[in-house]
């Protein structure tokens, strides 16, 4: 049975689910779907893959699914992936659900609405961030980030214990975003800068080839920045 | 093994697990956490129940998890529940879990922070609501219903089949917290009204129970409504 998966790589969880598929050696086709160019937002796109017009979705045999987080457990039940990644003991999945349960709210909307209105919308509208909505997003950010490093990875080398899981997949792809809007959030953060390069480690080459498109445009912003020094 | 649930009546996720252990006999301890008179911000509620100082929390034996929808799977693992409400087959699961994941930045975003913003800030610090951002939260409130409307409802009774699920109950009570504000998602809704109906149905007296409070302030604030016309 086929299994397709429509992404674009500068949505989070879409890189989060191309890591996940090839760290795990699932096969599948990838579609991608550019969203700067509103490929999402065609008729064709809402009737043949969402009718909520988002990346990412599979389509597995002729079952539509979107929301990365339900799609990764849909692929685990399907699929053999290694245990650590989602694991069976109920206390230990427990604790990855509640990651990426709270991670909606938090780090996701955090960072994603930063990059949003620092980086993405002024490059549609031309027009540039409001300062005041600009400064809240940031707070909610950095408030963000501040309670994953000191709830979330305190006591263990990742998210749910000594082994990697899909909870870090999730939270290292939403971490990796506000980069392209010139916040780092490593950055002042030994905690979670150290456990980054672990979870860089466990994942590559996978990691570095879903986020080189990223690292291209942290770069390019950068030398924008530096020019104007 | 004794299990805990630490809860406040007039949050949406706590109503949702409350309704669930009741409707599925699983038994368990109600703790009620007074989120208005900040009960959740102690210091010992923060070290003994949840680092995260929220509800709602459980805690199974000295097992602590916070996130409505991980508890809820957790509990579905940990007990015997009717299998309708978390389906063992592996796509009906699938598209309980979509939902579940795609309420947090719809439905549950929208209108929590409408009733937030229209209700709970005002009484918390004696200031009205802001026009422009109560009628931001507003639109966003009523396009996330008009999607739910539109793509969970149109094919079946309840939002994965013709059974209810999880899914339905964590929406209707989304759903019935805006009507505390004033505003009633199931008005001019007639899809959403019919299956607004049905879920109540299914799951009473529990649904009505956990939602006495809420309607008791409905009501309440409909009598100050009326007195000022």
């Amino acid at each position: 049975m086929s299994l397709k998966l429509y992404y674009d790589a500068l949505s989070q969880p879409s890189r989060a689910l191309l890591i996940f598929l090839k760290t795990t050696n699932i096969p599948f086709t990838g579609c991608v779907v550019n969203i700067g160019k509103g490929e999402h937002l065609t008729e064709q796109y809402k009737n043949e893959v969402s009718p909520f017009q988002k990346v990412p979705v599979i389509i597995h045999g002729d079952f539509h699914l979107t929301e990365s987080v339900g799609i990764l457990r849909y692929l685990c039940r399907e699929f053999s992936v290694p245990d650590h990644f989602y694991p069976k003991d109920s206390k230990l999945q427990a604790r990855v659900d509640e990651y990426l349960e709270w991670q909606h709210n938090n780090i996701r909307a955090g960072c994603s609405m930063y990059f949003r209105n620092k980086w993405l919308m002024p490059k549609i509208t031309g027009e540039p961030s409001n300062e005041k909505t600009l400064a809240k997003y940031k707070c909610l950010m950095v408030d963000s980030i501040d309670t994953f490093e000191r709830c979330w990875l305190q006591s263990n080398a990742f998210i749910a214990g000594d082994k990697i899981s899909a909870a870090d997949i999730w939270a290292a792809c939403e971490l990796e975003q506000p980069r392209m809007a010139g916040y780092d959030p490593a950055e002042g953060r030994p905690i979670l800068s150290r456990w980054l390069s672990n979870v860089r480690a466990e994942l590559n080459p996978y990691y570095e080839e879903a986020h080189k498109f990223l690292n291209k445009i942290v770069q390019l912003e950068s030398k924008v920045v530096n020019a104007k020094l």
